[in-house]
């Protein structure tokens, strides 16, 4: 079982230059500025689920550029405040919606958002025009042009998805996690960095980290999307024009600003998203942390992340 | 997305004859009574779970044979008999043996124990001892005699799940069910057919049916080491001997027996369960029955099979 | 060297029903209509090749809802009209938007535009947003509304790419043809069927043809898009949505339509556009047509093709 | 053609420290001890093979604990004492037992004894019972216990299958070998670590050697069973005492203890029995010994291997 | 487990209509005509390999057009007539020239020579020219022209390696067999046809029958070298004289004309050569047959078919 | 999308010795003495092709050993003197002899010969014998004699192509390309190492070059024929031997005696010509030379490298 990055020893040292641009931090302040037009809004319709003890709702609210953002929201019975959980799936991956893992979680005592992301899933429609061709993916949509890449949309929707929540009646705005796996954890640490209401990230082997690497030594899945829009687009300058976009979306650009309790976890085979990249992003968190490490894994379902995660919340949430 | 089994008008009429020897029933008579030489058992340690709502204990009970055989057995706080379902895993697969699984199942309002199969998972010990080798796995572990054949232990520890699960004091035991995927689907039918006790089965796409056929056709998975045990061991007194031995514990064979509500589900493109096999099981039910089929599944997660079967637990154990 | 599909004696002969709906001949004449709302414009922006005897140009032309869409056109130098081609490439498959074979094509005597079909390469935007989610590819792209269903748009920037060349000065309109192979292939077909303009059609291997069969039997390639939308979301109306979505963009129910003289090939062991697939289209064209069978080929180059495309192109287009 | 372990001049000293615990010795001292409560006992049963000149025998011998032992018995007709050999067949492969082979060796001029491993092949049993689970195979059986461990029973056979061969009148038991491939070198080295009837050992490739590093670097085969045991059972103490376990049958730890001449060989690009892990074993030898090395081979026939092992067979036993 | 091919049923009855040409008869007397133009003549040169009781030589001799053939002739010590045997090689495939497998066929009593297939292995030189290119291997190597054709100078060498051995001294001409897998199987039935000398013929899964049907169903291996010609060459002329001129060396086509005792086997999942091509030559002969069938065994070392062989060749060749 | 060869700071400075031996230079001199022997001749036959401005030949002309070459012959219409330009095709990879890309490059102004590599296509004829076997391919045909080794004809069979092309009446002599791609890239660099005739070389990606690291880390493709053939002789001295014969036609060793302009190409995940044997042959030229690299290519059409090519003949040739 062979590892292919680097040896654990140095994978806690590795810690590259940030690579945000100078405009990093307007970008982002006029980003959440261009979010704040469209207002907070959503509809919930029941969903009759065979269940009892919790209620369960399709919601649609409006995510950035006025897009329909679909999902799922599910909530304890009774009354009071419920400390909420919004949850973000993996890169093109969400049958039907994860609706049942989002009833799961719910019944634990949350109330649980779980953002379909744009143009991936369900309803959600995504509404921000790339003026460049790309391969089959999302990774290199928009990518020669930072205010049409298409992260920005989906992290300004997951924004958004943490103001719907904590703005619900049945929720306690005050007890907010965010939580998700590979580009699920990706939205996590982007969330977490942009928006204040969070007070526990939860990231399983976050994606979209230390970009540069990633291209490099990355053996499979969806990175690879990035060197096969070079191998389409062999021009230089779009090169590195691509790279540059790619600094404002990347995770551990992202990292240092986040002030809550963090979580990563990450397996030591995964071939999709390098050790390295994650903790890169690790590396670069200023917060309180913990990474759970896991020799045998890759990027799968590792049973031993769920109990780390689930006292994490219980903790910080249902104190 | 090409099918490789019969079309689908095919299967819903694919009724092999049955291949019972003449003491089948008498075989099956006896294993149930070697089973109550061993004194229903258990004991149980609490587990920290970070949960609310649930007690999570260690489970170890005697099993056939007086084996030791563990699991998980979770159930819900509060005063009162709960509805049971006893849960089995699929062939090889239980990873931490599906704590967390058990645990999002009681949430929804049951006492579940869940079953590690002997031999593969836990400290369930396998103490039935084969006079023939095998191949690696399971499936022809004492195929040469029925009385060692490794799946007369298996069903028979499932049997005794069940009894011990009724046994509970907060378990009320006129309402138990029994399910499981694959192995898991065909331990439960199997239970279904030499236990009274539950009142509801749930199998998805179970596994260990139509050996005649499946040695044939299957493309991929467990049921190859059966061939493969041919391959070894090319004597063609060895092959008639070890399918009859397989007769006995041929889910087909044991289906005409089960008199709880029984569900199956099959996806039309599983490599690895093929749908006649499973077909051939459901078409020799005479129970009261209902079976989903997905045309675009294979033998894997069913997000569209996870509603039909909470709705009947609900159905008929929460009514 | 197995074929999987129909043997070559049925397949002559395979020409299933058309799935037409009611208004399908409406939804084309109204889709034609709206195309007409965008104006036709382009704007050429001369290239350095390095080659003696042509003059090559990046071209950026308005597509259907006013999409900018980008492509070479390459002209023999000289006076006078050159007869026209204009070509289109596979799905995702356009290595820098394919400059060098529009080259060498430009250099056997034709003023030739390559359309780079939108969202897939160079600066092609695709501008209609899709309101439903989908998986990586452009296959099921807004299939839940023919409206807003990607090939629209494509289909219609094709018929305007078409326009644009018969407009030009150097170029006679009433001597021009269009080719491609696959996705190519498939928008030649639709182009002949939706504009009077082209006198030869040229399509290798077309895709997009009988959908319905496609899903059932295609064992690998883009195709699998559908099946696995299907499997993402899996309410049986979204299936019949989708399905009958196809129907108003599958080039067999388009065929009927086509006037010119059209050429088809195919290989036998295709298997990512089944020969029955494009039988289908064939044996319903009412046109002159023929058809070249490649029994050793799948979805390749296939060089045996060359000759009868480029005689058919002199023969019509430069007598 | 990659080698992906150490350069062959790193392998020549590759010496880690032997991982024996303080009570190495003890155990097995006293396993031989346990050995010995079973008495040397056989059976043969005479079996007509179509070659003149041998005498061939199917034989049933009691192994560790009592357990049956299958295997072939080949003797050379004609009077005196022959030399003879042992042989071990490798991991869960020994198709008919090995009947073939062990004819071919026999007219060689030995008795041969081919002893078919417990669980694995004919009808020798597995009388050990595992008190947990494992994942298919033989590696991880019993492996939280010294005294469970599949290859403690495996080993001890083989001892036991030696003194079998030593016993028989038309053998002289001074002039005996032993000899495997991969699970069979690893027995073969085992066997003259613990025993001192034999005067050469043959170990092509021998597996079960230098386990900590197997772990980490073997990219396929059995190896693997062992991280596929840690990651269904993902708490650290689990890997701790199984890797413990593992020292007592690791054969780099028994190595030193070997006496006889002993021949071991290696293919360079082997992915199964990593080179490194063989010469582990190879540079604790302190017998005479010789090492062939075949830059192109991997873990399959080697041609090249096959005289120096009859030659040196020849040499040791029929000089 | 799944089986490609016609179902064993039909294979038994499965008998195509010979392919032979006009000249076939003609053809092949003019050929061991020319190939009696070269003078039976061989060099041996002894060869030290450490087993007792035999003799072992490299032997070089003269073959078709003159050629030097390579092998190994290996015969037991002893004065008198020994039976003798001639092997042939698979395609592609004698490591080291299969020195040990025929050592070990001669230890059980017979003089063997093993020929090296021309151009594939030792010093066997292939001097006939193809004036024709053609993909890696030999399959269509001369494929334009009969007496080019590459397995006819195969099949006059291996018929004057059975000559060169009913020559010897140490050898009973009268008492002579054949035998060979996969290609050496194609070659053992096409020596039985072309020589009187062999008495008995066994042929494991022979290669080079029903090149028709070949060509149309075999999943893999070398018989994919003829539509990998076709695609390389693609005028219909050529394919279709190529198919004609493999009529000549079609082992069914042969099959007919031979009369000494012949045994086949086959295994019904080979991939290479597919069960019907094997039936098709078997259904052929005119001889005294027996036909060994592997349900589960495909085209690799099949240990059921070892004792039939040995058998039948002390029944005919040692009585 | 990892690299596996040096990283490219490190390729740029590879230099590894060169491997000549003493001999090296007579053996060129003798070997191009012997192809003088064979008169320059070749026949034209016209074939016409449906494009206008280009007249297309089939030519057929003798190489070395007088064997008859095959191949296509296009030049543009029109009087006059044009430069001309040999093109040499990749290993076993010259569909219908790659008559449309000859084509083509004729039509860019040059008249163009295509050689048809003698044994792999068209009516080439391979007429050297080689007196040892070897596996499928061409790789080690003859190798264990330097005046048998296949390449030897290869190149003197080049040499010809470009002494022909010199001596036609539309040809200026003293305007004169070679190139080609792998193979063909391997011949273009001997071809110029051995004629004093191109004035300009271009190889794509060449083959051939440094042997000795190509055996050792070459991933696949037919570098690995070398290997295979080692392993199917193991004989140390056989190997030495072949090792010996490969260093005359190592392109690194013949690059110092280059004296036109060269360019090469390579991607740097090309796995079947590693980039470091590339840079081997490029460091050793002491010509005028050019490199292009691309980062996200491997052993295929790399579309970047077009117009660098097609510059660097015009610039050349037509200037």
């Amino acid at each position: 079982m062979q590892q292919y990055d680097l040896p654990l020893s140095e994978l806690k040292k590795y810690k590259p230059d940030l690579t945000r641009q100078e405009d990093f931090e307007e970008f982002w302040k006029d980003s959440l500025k261009e979010l704040q037009k469209t207002k907070l809004s959503y509809q919930l319709l029941e969903y009759k689920y065979p269940v009892k003890g919790i209620k369960v709702y399709k919601i649609l609210y409006k995510g950035f550029n006025n897009a329909d953002i679909d999902g799922w929201f599910v909530i304890p019975e009774g009354d009071g405040k419920h400390p909420g959980v919004v949850t973000y799936h993996g890169y093109n991956w969400a049958f039907d919606g994860n609706l049942h893992r989002t009833v799961d979680l719910a019944l634990k005592g949350y109330a649980v958002l779980h953002m379909l992301t744009r143009g991936q899933q369900g309803m959600s429609a995504d509404n921000v025009v790339s003026s460049s061709g790309f391969p089959a993916g999302w990774l290199t949509k928009g990518i020669l042009d930072k205010n049409e890449y298409y992260y920005r949309g989906v992290y300004l929707d997951a924004v958004r998805a943490v103001e719907v929540l904590a703005s619900m009646d049945g929720v306690d705005s005050t007890r907010i996690g965010v939580m998700g796996s590979s580009q699920g954890g990706a939205i996590t640490l982007a969330v977490s960095a942009l928006s204040d209401i969070p007070k526990v990230a939860l990231a399983e082997y976050p994606f979209l980290s230390n970009f540069e690497r990633a291209v490099e030594i990355t053996p499979t899945g969806p990175y690879l999307e990035i060197p096969e829009f070079f191998r389409r687009n062999s021009a230089p300058e779009i090169e590195e024009k691509a790279m540059k976009t790619l600094t404002y979306f990347d995770v551990m650009n992202l990292a240092p600003w986040i002030k809550c309790h963090t979580w990563i976890c990450i397996g030591l085979v995964d071939q999709i998203t390098p050790p390295s990249t994650v903790f890169a992003a690790y590396n670069h968190l200023n917060c309180k942390k913990d990474i759970s490490i896991f020799k045998y894994f890759g990027h799968e379902y590792i049973p031993g992340a769920v109990e780390p995660q689930l006292k994490l919340l219980m903790d910080i949430l249902q104190k």
